[in-house]
């Protein structure tokens, strides 16, 4: 399983949480990456953490005032990037150019959606990962798996009749390591996390606990 | 074939439009409508002519200030609506919602987009279909058939890929019969047009040139 | 003092409202108007009711798929047209555009805004009025001179300090008669009306109740 | 004068062109500074150079995967942030939302702004400064002060009308010193610059002949 923890734009310690991603990610067998602000990239990544960011644009070097350039983020150390996240939709058109401006500068990607048809239009344009995230569970704590297991089942179908490689991760309604393995058992590859493990008192302590059923 | 006249914003006489596509489309085989601006739906679906919107929003009844609602639109007597045009591109998430907004009020959908990809993306949101319009053709007059035969085939590919049952239109590059004709072979099922017809001294004249090779 | 009622996107009959506004307006001193959708306007003002459009965009005759021009606003009988609602928000360069689309076709202005600051930044705009709508205030039922008459005040000042010739209209939490008159006494040259009227039994009688006390 | 050298997403060396700003700015009475891509913060003001952001967005600490926040920018080293550059263009609601989100991180603010009336638009938001851009000198290399003179006057006049403490820089047109000259014998307080110095093979002598008659 793949745990992408999503820093937002909360006021956490970033290199607090990497280095508990990082370190967790050493001691199990699961896969752990952190997604800091653009600004916390660079220093993110000195920590050694797998390192996300969160949004890149469809752009190339240019004149392109206050946009995220794909090569700088990889530049800084970034391995992947989010895109079309439920708080940074994009028009259909934009999110097919930051999948090749991410491919070009050989950053990973999944791109968010929010339902099992966008999931099979996100898979259409070539994404290594589509992330499902459906609305009514964002922010709930509600589990995905208990709440409408229906819909992981079916974003996995969707991206599968377009496209065998694209891997789907479940993109809300995960907070506890039992979500984590009911993600996985619906056909999940991973899932996407943000305040349980940003906002914990003890990021490692929450991590440890989120992998340990792995 | 289908042969959509588009009428964006031009100057020219809506009803006078609709007149010619409605007389054509009965001397013909091929099935013509005209999609004029919101403000003249009604008087436009008045003379009979199949008539389609430019574009309606993913909303629902309610406060939606200066939105396009498709209730409204199928009311005034449109059959079908464009969506995500090059000149009105949306977010996936609004693509998704305006098709169902369009099929909650029965009407038809084209989904437009740039490139096979996203035409694929496209397809998976459940239009009844979708629209090719290479960024490089458009307004240029160049027919597609002899620029880029290519990325019509693979646009056809890439729908069938993803559902059968979606019809693919060529987007830009059509002015003249023999390039409705050179779609037609490369496996689309219509065409989108715009100045050659809403432009023309003699709509009339302009439409029966155009599917005269039918 | 102008009212104008906003039909958004509801389930209304807008003849029915159009032409209870058409009466009233006969009937009373103050100058009142109605804003339906795009697609209603033509039939709208062929009853005689003052007309005005919900939005138009900053465009000129063109390729602007799915856009709203103000020439064929004007030319379908509108007087004015809203820009900048709160459920149409605009880019400050796309406010300045369509003022001067508005200008150019003749069709009056009125700009709306959240707060005293940016209503200043409205006015300087140049357009015939502003409309300060309190977020806090939006769909409440709460009177804007009870919860904040400040500002109202506050707006008018910013908006005189700018450009005295610019009128503020009072865009949220007016329900009443008695809220319209308090409107007026906090220096408002008139009020943005929606559900009260247009979703009214008897929208005849909610205007007149509204004018009353005028 | 104030000269702020905007990198864009240029391929420069952010370093190397911070440290040329640096050591400039201690040469002269210029006040001079860059405004690098985020990813880059934290390392150009580590150089010493006052640095900028090009875009905060109206957010506070919270939900906001792949948007810039005043204070993870302020905490970086940034002393200021470029609001509404024409390469990111805002909504009128969210220039002030981010003029208000820079002043709580304690950020100075420059809102740039196509034409007078939306300088004076940009002025009402409160501000430190706004920036005229006229779209017909952006990157021509044709010098304001010869192409359009008057539009820098009516900037100054239409930010004076409505706030006296906003100043005014020229955003546009500005390649050789006697650029920056006129620009300042217009009635700006600084200039905006990018290709110019960022691009140049020796930034530093780049910087040396533009702030050289001053």
């Amino acid at each position: 399983m793949f745990v992408l923890v999503n820093l937002k734009t909360y006021p956490c310690d970033p290199l607090e949480v990497a280095e508990a991603v990082r370190d967790v990610d050493d001691e199990t067998d699961a896969r752990i990456a952190v997604a800091p602000q653009a600004t916390h990239l660079e220093r993110v990544a000195e920590t050694g953490a797998e390192t996300w960011a969160q949004h890149v644009d469809p752009i190339d070097y240019g004149s392109n005032t206050g946009h995220t350039l794909a090569e700088t983020v990889a530049d800084a150390g970034a391995d992947g990037t989010l895109l079309n996240h439920s708080e940074q939709r994009l028009k259909l058109a934009d999110i097919d150019g930051a999948v090749q401006a991410a491919q070009r500068a050989d950053l990973e990607t999944i791109v968010c959606a929010n339902n099992p048809a966008q999931i099979g239009a996100a898979a259409a344009l070539g994404p290594d990962a589509v992330a499902v995230e459906p609305p009514e569970l964002i922010g709930t704590g509600t589990p995905v798996s208990q709440a409408d297991p229906d819909i992981v089942e079916d974003a996995v179908d969707a991206a599968a009749n377009v496209d065998d490689d694209v891997d789907v991760l479940c993109g809300a309604g995960i907070s506890t390591g039992d979500d984590v393995v009911a993600a996985g058992d619906l056909g999940a590859e991973g899932v996407l996390l943000a305040s349980g493990v940003a906002k914990a008192d003890d990021p490692r302590a929450a991590l440890e606990d989120l992998v340990e059923p792995l």
